[in-house]
């Protein structure tokens, strides 16, 4: 099978490469699976960078979600065809993988493209609109990064509980991407975005998201009314969160981080369960759903990776491993 | 009588000016109170210099808190000669005051500097400690300014609970003051601070308080257990605060600001007695005390205000209107 690693950090679309590997045979209790697609997420490019919350040894196999197929089952297992969750991240650039039977539960037959960006992305936009306030129908949430993917399923989540969206964007022509999400307000960034923010709506947010960093995130806390809550998720700019501290000391604003990964580690099983439970059912019936823009095959990985690192994408770029 | 007040914003040792003031006559339901200690807190500095969370129209009376001792009642009111907080700062820093009887509860004998200084750096302290995390005995908090007031009062308070203390200074010479206090460790502020907090306590500090920001908050933070919590009261280093987002995105820190202001403006009346019922207990009974470093006659306020704002001293600095 063919597997993309990276044997040093750096630039994903120069350190990544792809390699041959013999598949071992497959143990009692294991399940080889197909990988069908997989998304370049911008978890994935800061792990090869050697920047993120946890990184594997060198050498290491990358990417960290994926949908693939049941291919052959040693022992009790799902029927082969049947569609799963990649179990077992970091390694879904590959175009099989042998995982733990025990780890796999089924998922319906669906948009596969959308099924592949099932785990982390919808799961963060559910989390950040759930975990950091009780938001009442009609309380407004502000966020940065409003055309990413994660912006614009919690703009759909977002709307389908009546609570209302203030969209803050980078450039002009994506105002109509995040209207079209369902943005009940759009911002392009900029110095005087509070005071235009305040201007335009009836009420101040109560919770702001951010994904950029930098002057984005001191903007945003200047939106927030008196005990928001501004939570950090990401950090596109690159640059450091500038913090400022006379909403903090003043006006009770209160900071939080979100990083996946922490409740993945930390929640229930039942808890697990649920939320990825709903989110597959708002999937399946199509009221979720992230815009896609390209699907490379695995072998273009490397033109993949500076296509998407190049920024400016009406959506997110998928591989297929086994054929597009 | 005399009143300290300044006609611009700046450096208070320059920009403050004591005047005559005409008393009016004592109107029904009015009490007239002598001031008799009265100390320069952080947030009278601030405010003079218009860098505070709320500033009153210029010229305006300074100083946000001291004791008083009734002198002359119009109506029904508390017996001449009985000690109170001053309610309607600002303008303590005055040689007498008029102010609603109503607003007026009695305080018990006792030390009179302590007794000044109830209002704002133990109530302070009291909610850093209680308000944020739910402590366990044997808990390790730190805390940077520890050889200030408040940071000697929340050892006190923290000890008398069986909270452990680490302090952050930025001297040796404050390393003796601090340990007296209460301190079960104390460190000097540096680069390397959260290395050797590491290396020196059992487990890591859950909570940690922070009046200096700039760096040190970044160095207070990198020394918390995961889901740990910072909060940030003060900026006595005039620098912005360094707010890293690798441990609030990776390690779940969450980072609060606290202004006093906030809660006395929003806590109930009830536990605003409850507070400082059992504040004004712990001073009376010797249990709580801030170190007092000089008294000056307020005719000497501006000298009283360049010695305070030098920096390095041992402890408080009060005015006494009507004579040491």
């Amino acid at each position: 099978m063919r597997q993309a690693i990276y044997k040093t950090h750096g630039n994903a679309a120069d350190v990544i490469e792809l390699v041959e590997v013999d598949m071992p045979d497959l143990q009692p209790g294991q399940t080889r699976l197909k990988v069908l697609r997989t998304p370049i997420n911008p978890s994935d490019i800061v792990q090869i960078e050697g920047v993120y919350g946890f990184q594997p040894p060198l050498p290491a196999p990358a990417g960290l979600e994926g949908i693939g197929e049941v291919v052959e089952v040693n022992g009790e297992g799902l029927e082969p065809g049947t569609l799963v969750l990649l179990p077992e991240p970091p390694g879904a650039w590959s175009t099989e993988q042998i995982v733990s039977s025990a780890s796999l539960f089924p998922i319906p037959d669906a948009d596969i493209d959308q099924l592949a960006m099932l785990s982390v992305n919808p799961a963060t936009a559910y989390l950040l609109l759930t975990q950091y306030v009780e938001l009442q129908k009609g309380d407004w949430i502000i966020q940065s990064a409003a055309n990413s993917a994660v912006g614009q399923l919690l703009t759909q989540l977002a709307k389908a509980r009546g609570i209302r969206v203030a969209s803050v964007v980078r450039r002009d022509s994506a105002i109509a991407e995040v209207k079209e999400a369902g943005a009940d307000a759009v911002f392009i960034d900029g110095p005087d975005l509070a005071d235009r923010v305040a201007a335009e709506l009836d009420k101040a947010p109560v919770l702001a998201v951010d994904a950029v960093a930098g002057e984005t995130f001191a903007r945003l806390t200047a939106t927030l009314q008196h005990a928001g809550t501004i939570v950090l998720y990401g950090k596109m700019s690159g640059q450091d969160v500038h913090m400022p501290d006379a909403p903090v000391l003043f006006n009770d604003i209160r900071m939080r981080g979100f990083w996946l990964t922490n409740w993945m580690q930390n929640a229930a099983p039942e808890e697990m369960g649920r939320v990825y439970g709903e989110l597959t059912e708002l999937i399946v019936t199509g009221q979720l759903s992230a815009p896609v823009d390209r699907v490379f095959p695995l072998d273009d990985i490397n033109e993949a990776l500076a296509y998407t690192m190049k920024g400016e994408r009406p959506g997110k770029v998928l591989l297929a491993p086994n054929g597009v």
